[in-house]
């Protein structure tokens, strides 16, 4: 029996593909805050003592859960759901794996490989001298999308879902176009830390405790999600500045995996990483930017190293 | 008659395509300083006083003049060229213009529109309670590539060029990889200000004096260029945080253009900015990131204003 009116939804009060006919597990008014648990992206199958076997066997009908849906009282088609993001409750655990088949350059890397991590406070130690800044957020946020049936929750969409965008921090507002009446919101897959492009495939996957305030802009008729951050989204990591790869070329996808192809063997080169470890470092902490889209044929996509992890 | 150890190249010291059988007006070694004065990317042809009808009439033969080439002895193909920039000296004026059929947003954006820019300090005035924040750079810098014959000077490649990388600011060390006995170095287009991405094509076009300092890294043998920041990068922007729009799909060029089409409403809705000088505005102050590259089949590319901005 769920409980509609809850203050709390539990991970097990979870879907594993985005689907309007679902029945939500609660509702909310306009105004109203809700805490939402959630489980790790692998639905609870890897644990803080898991090993690389355990990413062979992994179940993927069970993976990337979100929480809810939660029915939003008065959203209507055409409105944006206002999601506040007010604060995370880490648990202290994660992991982060190369799943064969999956990330940026799964041409390269065809084994699996896992990095477990356990942490308290603001970093996570990732080898002896190198140390990963934590910022928390969900990887899936989204509401329910218009078209009946049920959609995978790996691609994210313009209802947004699977967005995997770091910045969606404490004190950030989303702003999701809202596509079924009630928006059926669900939130998941939340990581504690990673960098623009998630380019292996994950992040410090970490359960945790999210709570958000939700509202209503009736009307916006938005294309995409949106967001505002009311504080600078870098401070957390940017003290040493960047060491900084690029890629150039008339292919964005291209250059991106070039960018990140010359920092793994950058890592290596300047401190010891195996290739392996280099890219999931490279998920977790460097930031892929377009530098220029516009000097025709070739674009620039620069990948960005923050300096302060090596002490 | 050239002076190949002056100390400072004029802009008229200058060519408009690269070209590893062009002179040089000046040798240097390893460790010197030079200063490079430069022509704005217009090649003298638009200034404070200019008008959009000086857009139109455009000379494209002359555009992105570079100042250079400069022979570093002891280079050779395979070394990187480290140019560590030290001083940029502003002129004060600057320009800013979408160039029809140029810019990532050219479909929508048919007729020349022109913003001239006067400014002192770290900040130039857009419009009433809008105003930028300034960080100088080169937008192309780079040396020759090894391929005989003139290559144009529009799109960058393997050995730099019209990089239009914003953070190549004071303090950074630039990295280019050495394709001809040499180097032949050149820098121009120097920019005022700029997002990341220069989504209308044009920066805050500015001629200014830049300082460098040349080293060698001997048999670095880098596939593209690569640079390091001493410090953080956007902290003269972002402390009010950001306002984001995103483009969601399978596609990174579409998604980018989303983003951008998507900050030009809000910028028309929210400050009464023109969808003209709002692109204006995207370029010279907004970033594109890519947020996620791995959620298959869709990406998702984020574009950043900063709320700094405005007053």
């Amino acid at each position: 029996m769920s409980n509609l009116h809850a203050h709390t939804l539990h991970a097990h009060q979870s879907h594993t593909g985005w689907d309007n006919s679902l029945p939500p597990v609660a509702e909310v008014n306009p105004g109203d805050t809700l805490t939402l648990e959630t489980l790790d992206a692998s639905g609870g199958q890897l644990r803080a003592d898991s090993s690389v076997r355990d990413v062979l066997t992994l179940d993927f009908g069970r993976v990337n859960p979100v929480t809810g849906p939660v029915r939003v009282l008065g959203a209507e088609p055409g409105d944006a759901l206002a999601v506040k993001l007010l604060e995370f409750r880490p648990s202290g655990w994660g992991w982060t794996a190369n799943i064969p088949g999956f990330g940026l350059l799964a041409e390269d890397f065809p084994d699996a490989h896992l990095k477990t991590w356990r942490f308290e406070g603001e970093t996570a130690a990732f080898a002896d001298g190198i140390t990963v800044p934590l910022k928390a957020f969900p990887g899936t946020i989204g509401v329910a999308p218009a078209e009946p049936g049920q959609h995978s929750v790996v691609p994210p969409r313009a209802c947004g879902g699977n967005l995997d965008i770091r910045d969606l921090a404490a004190g950030t507002t989303l702003y999701l176009p809202v596509q079924v009446d009630g928006a059926l919101f669900s939130l998941g897959d939340t990581h504690a830390a990673q960098g623009d492009g998630e380019v292996c495939g994950t992040a410090i996957e970490s359960p945790m405790a999210v709570t958000v305030r939700f509202d209503l802009v009736k009307g916006a008729n938005l294309r995409a999600p949106q967001f505002e951050t009311p504080a600078p989204v870098t401070r957390h990591l940017d003290d040493k500045g960047y060491f900084v790869t690029t890629g150039v070329g008339p292919d964005l996808m291209q250059a991106a995996k070039d960018a990140v192809r010359a920092m793994i063997d950058y890592l290596g080169k300047t401190y010891g990483l195996s290739p392996e470890d280099a890219y999931l470092l490279c998920s977790v902490a460097c930031d892929l930017r377009i530098s220029e889209i516009v000097d025709q044929p070739n674009w620039v996509v620069s990948f960005y190293l923050p300096r302060k992890l090596f002490s």
